[in-house]
């Protein structure tokens, strides 16, 4: 049986040299990078069976995506768009230290997954999945990607799967109000639920201290778990009464992008071991902190680099 | 006075490294290409007072592209495009010696220039240019593309403007007899015109030997100057009844992308130059030469480059 | 069901930049390398389901070796060797024209494939899988590998999967003559034969033309096909009698090792979908004539693209 | 109008990766370097008409410059050395952290703009302008540049183009006493000068704190305005009277060459826009602080990143 | 006469950029490192005539590492191993940031140089030489190094040169238990000892404050200098009863492997030039603390540069 | 004692990354270049006891070119210029394909060599040396430098040491009418001779066929040995009245600077290695070919490189 299923877009991420502008630059970086697909790799490096279900164009490019998941072992359940109007979405990332911090300019309208529909993707993986999991950018990609979000979550609804969202929003993509609208919607769906703080104050329209926040959406939509991130300040996390705080592990960081979906991948990787709420928040923290440390939307690790992160903090090893 | 004014899209053209594939690289290198910016700054460098007119996502991507060619001397007329869609096209290029051959993905639907109006662009610079430049590639754009252009060379032709064509037929981007309905009711407006042989045959439906087909246009269009670039053998100028046969400069090819942009370049300087027909082509070709041993769509070359290579053929120099 | 399983070392492979030497390079361009992952890869991506079996450090350089292999769809059943002595084969390849020609410098010995016993690997897969494959690198390993070896062979035979071989004869693992004892004992088992024309005389010491030799190999071993590889005459191939000679396609070399094992990926593709001799002998040299121009050990191709090779050649498509 | 009018040297920067030395480099990279191209990049960037004149090798070196200077909108004036003694002045920059610092070599002696004089520069630019700036490095290049220098500023006076000066003392190019005959010779016709506080101490042998030394120095020379950079500790401008001190906006620094110009560039554009003392230390410091977090001598910035920068310190924005 | 003679292994070091893994790296920075090249190159650097002695394979590989070392002035005393069997060490270094840390992979059993006799090594060298050098890696590396290791510091002593040896514990090639043996059988004929005050403790089995330990080594094995280092906190060195504490010199750390072999290299140097202790743990802490800007693991220093960082410090330069 | 001592100016060559020009690139690949380092390297490579002599900068860059010539083996004696006015010569380096070609700019005059006098050089080493050898740029770099040449061609005559003088006549640095003074002055000193057929005639101003030219320049000045180098047709050459004519042996060239200073560098050796007149071209022209394969000045081959190739024209060897 599948442990997890991810739904969602990857894009072709390019980025300049360290220092670098994208207003001059002669070469990039490139690498996939996408949530659903960042969660689907951590959780698969941990130890997950994941697949990640998407739609991309038949093309070289839509081809090295693939590649580059599949090579840490998630396996791809695509909807090859062989139409003239197929195109990968791309994001153009430029690294930059305060007070310039790092640029993002997206190039994702009207990307092949746009148009996906649900008699394109193998919805039986979902039904047959632990866990199923998509980001709140997915429903704002089209309507018809909203759509087909939303029968994904009753299929695995009805199949017993546990569903899992992360709110994410994305202010290039939609307006707050659209996006509440939609999330809505989808919560009472849920039944894990990552989001961060801010969102939840600014597109959820909610006040309280943190874990008034947690405890609000548990109640209202039925959930099973709420974590909210905290950015630096770590994590809160309720699940079935249950509060945990969780601050971050301190990191060197090199490349911010992805650690919030390494923290979900980790966190529901300790989630299907059977960990309680403090050792999902503690283990996604540790994917988290590692993830700073390299390069891309990837977190390119092994279960033996979280649990020494993690064992450090402890003292249990000295190093 | 400006002596060259060119309209049309250009791109960020991104090519793995020599030797990799699209499906699997780690990184780009990152250039400008576009046929009208690759011809003014070939004409450019070769020593006209170049502009080109063109619409650009207002973006670090965007800026990117003028940079470049204003690096080469090219004065930029650019409408900026401020809207959320706005976006650049890109293509990306993959080089590959035979038998598998250069690949092109194009990704430029929708672009930022695909909604340019007459009214965002300096058409007054049209009006005061001696001559004006733009390909086939440009109307088939978009249909306010199409009609952007017919309105410059309306502009061009009530000021006296000499008008230049490239047919450069793309069937990626329409159908040949699409294709052909607008290239016929652009011709009778077009002073001076290039046109691969090919094309004239397969676009415009056309018979006989390069010579017949280069008079029958000439004739039918009114065309002062009609020249049929024909690959390996060459080319063929027709000028107020003159023909001129010119073969190519033998050349080691290390990318051959933009020579025939570099061949037409070429020709528009040594013509704004004074020269006649043969000259013309011997220029043209010779800075074609010049650009296939060049990396990017760029002819990057000297005058005196120029005149080196053709001075070797002629045996007035020995080196 | 899997269509094929290979057997066999994959090596890092470590190339300085082309015109520097490894006396002084500063820099190596990484790859994964081995006669059967480039087989099963290039068979991968024509379009098998196909598995690659072996042992491997358990190491992050173990791992580099799946990602890449995973990457092009190709299954790992790997034995992960998390002894003290675990180590990786790796090769330097400098790249160099004429006179100077290709230097590879091996450092293989030892390396965890070595100890592999048929109780690590997953034998039922190849009991399984239609085809088993390995090359006659792999017997020359270690002793433990030849008995490895000869295990999958029997395993092989007993459940009717197709056995093949390529002969591929390595001077620096071992003498001719334990080469030849070695591959004797071996082809009785072996439905499928590739050999170099080279390896048959001078490791085999047979005489006669390239088809005499190809029927003294199939009727002496009881062979269902016997395939020769002539270099730059191409190959000639005997099925059941049959027989068919087919020549290289031209190519530009980019990068010629891996050059026969794209022709073995290509060919058993072929014979997979049913492929006659011709067809086969075809569809592997149009497959090796595109890796030539390709920077590595792997045929990073479509069937599309090799299916356009072969049908430049018979003038079905112009271009 | 032109806003901006600079002159003065400008090199070919030269530098290795980080982390390695000049000693034992394999490759450099390569940007334009030099006081007056960086300010009159820093302002055309953010919004002003700048002209930069110099005298250049007429090769592909010294096009090389011009590209660069071009491609940031900055126009050039240059006069074309075509003698057998042209040369272009090159540096190495070597990075370097903690104790070892940033090192320098100068190649610069003899550079084709050691010979310029006024008969070869466009001085009517000067005379149209808005304002007219060089350094102090300009007149320590020869007795030429020296007395071109002089003559300029002249042209200036005469014209009502107001003058600046950017102290900019250069150990390696003259001794102190040198640098103070020059500067005090200068300084009664500059209307807006620069100095960094250690250098006032130093080379002009002046002592009081940092407002003291300001005044002075505007007193002396009856300056309208006069900007002390402190290094860290910011800056400190007097202008009519009115006193303002500037403390720098913190910067993660990836290359601190340039600062300086980066903070002149921007004061000055901010000034063209009728900014006061404030306004103008205030814009000059963002500009500058950027400038940090930017690979080369160049401020590759945005007139919306500046703000950007101003209002997150002011509170108005929150990110 | 050479001043200073080393035996020992040198590697071939590995590492992918920065930020990237082992795991996926499609590129390795190339460089020589070995605890006693390291200081044969320090010391040579900074003036003493260095040789290092060592077995290496016949090969391209083997000839890099001579190349490297020759480059920066050591002398090279190599046994070349023509054997089938020759191979060259190599290891690959990650670089990683908290809380990831540097991972390494060792690739280094049976390389050339465990085979190498005394009867191959030039012996007379050592018994020549002012100083002989070797760290407690070497003896770990096989048996035959072991003896060889013993001879040579038997040479050594019966010529009056005088023995130096750093513990240099690593866990990843022996057992404290083995390697407390083996030093204690060397100790006796050490000079000047180094050791990192944790192996003194963990390996050697020691209690005591830093001074009591270095005291304790003192009189046990007859040495004449003893100097303990302690990572951040410095280093303590005793000579002759005199004592001298030192701490570290700060540094931004670029890369931190091969700071230990700095300081040993700068204290021998110091050392050769008739410094006393304070000045040995001084020149040797300013040699480190450069090492640490620096890529690789080789100090690329100047005496210059190591008396300029000493200055500072003490105040007698300001810069 | 020293087989071969050479005299000259080594520089920093500068490269852009192929397909790139210099009036555009981002980067340079760096390496040394010189005339007699590389005649030492190619010599040291091949089994010489070869030293360099010249003088540098007192500076990083100086000591860059020390550290690569001393990784290929060459000893060197360098005066350290530490004089104000010190530079390194530098020279950029285009590659280019036909008709554009390889383009070089020349940055060398008034570099520290130029200011080198008998005085500061270990001339002792000459006297001592087997042979000596410069180029006919030396004479060309200075006036002081050509009265050093003199001095050291007069030390090599006194003490017996054979001469050796590649006449190599630079454009760029002199008009034939003063090299021809320089050469007819130096040649009656000089035991063994290159030219180029080219330069003999239009610099020595003198007729015939090579052989003719080869029989008049060992006539009238007396020379043991005269090697006429003739581009592609190979080498003649004459010794003793002897005469012998070697085709070139053909090579894939990626870079053919210094492929003569390799000719001269094998053949030298062949003649301290007892070779006759066939042997030395032979090994001469061998050496070349292999240099052609390789990036950057320098001929890093190995002797058995050089005999690979001379057997397998031979029939010696099949591979």
């Amino acid at each position: 049986m599948t442990d997890l299923v991810t739904f969602g877009e990857t894009m072709l991420r390019l980025s300049p040299p360290r220092g670098d502008r994208l207003e001059r630059t002669r070469s990039f970086d490139v690498q996939a990078g996408g949530a659903e697909s960042n969660v689907a790799v951590a959780a698969s490096l941990l130890g997950l069976d994941a697949v990640w279900l998407s739609k991309l164009p038949d093309s070289p490019l839509g081809r090295r995506i693939v590649r580059e998941l599949r090579g840490h072992g998630v396996r791809t359940g695509v909807a090859w768009d062989t139409s003239d109007e197929k195109r990968l979405g791309t994001y153009y990332l430029e690294h930059g230290g305060a007070p310039r911090g790092v640029e993002v300019v997206y190039d994702r309208a009207d990307s092949s997954v746009t148009t996906v529909t649900p008699e394109e993707l193998a919805t039986g993986v979902v039904a047959d999945a632990d866990t199923f999991y998509t980001s709140g950018i997915t429903p704002a990609l089209s309507e018809t990607v909203r759509k087909t979000t939303g029968t994904l979550f009753e299929v695995a609804k009805q199949s017993g799967t546990t569903t899992t969202f992360d709110l994410n929003y994305r202010s290039k993509l939609w307006s707050p109000a659209e996006a509440r609208e939609t999330y809505e919607a989808l919560l009472p769906h849920v039944d894990l639920l990552f989001a961060a703080e801010r969102d939840v104050r600014e597109v959820l329209d909610r006040d309280g201290d943190a874990v008034q926040l947690a405890h609000g959406l548990a109640t209202d939509f039925d959930s099973d778990t709420v974590v909210l991130t905290r950015g630096d300040k770590g994590a809160v996390g309720i699940r079935e009464g249950e509060v945990f705080e969780r601050p971050v592990f301190e990191a060197d960081t090199f490349d911010a992008i992805g650690t919030g979906d390494a923290f979900v991948g980790g966190f529901l990787t300790a989630r299907a071991d059977g960990g309680d709420i403090e050792r999902c928040l503690t283990y996604g923290a540790a994917t988290a902190s590692l993830k700073r440390t390299i390069d891309g939307d990837l977190a390119v690790v092994t279960p033996a680099e979280v649990e020494a992160v993690i064992a450090e903090e402890s003292g249990e090893i000295s190093r």
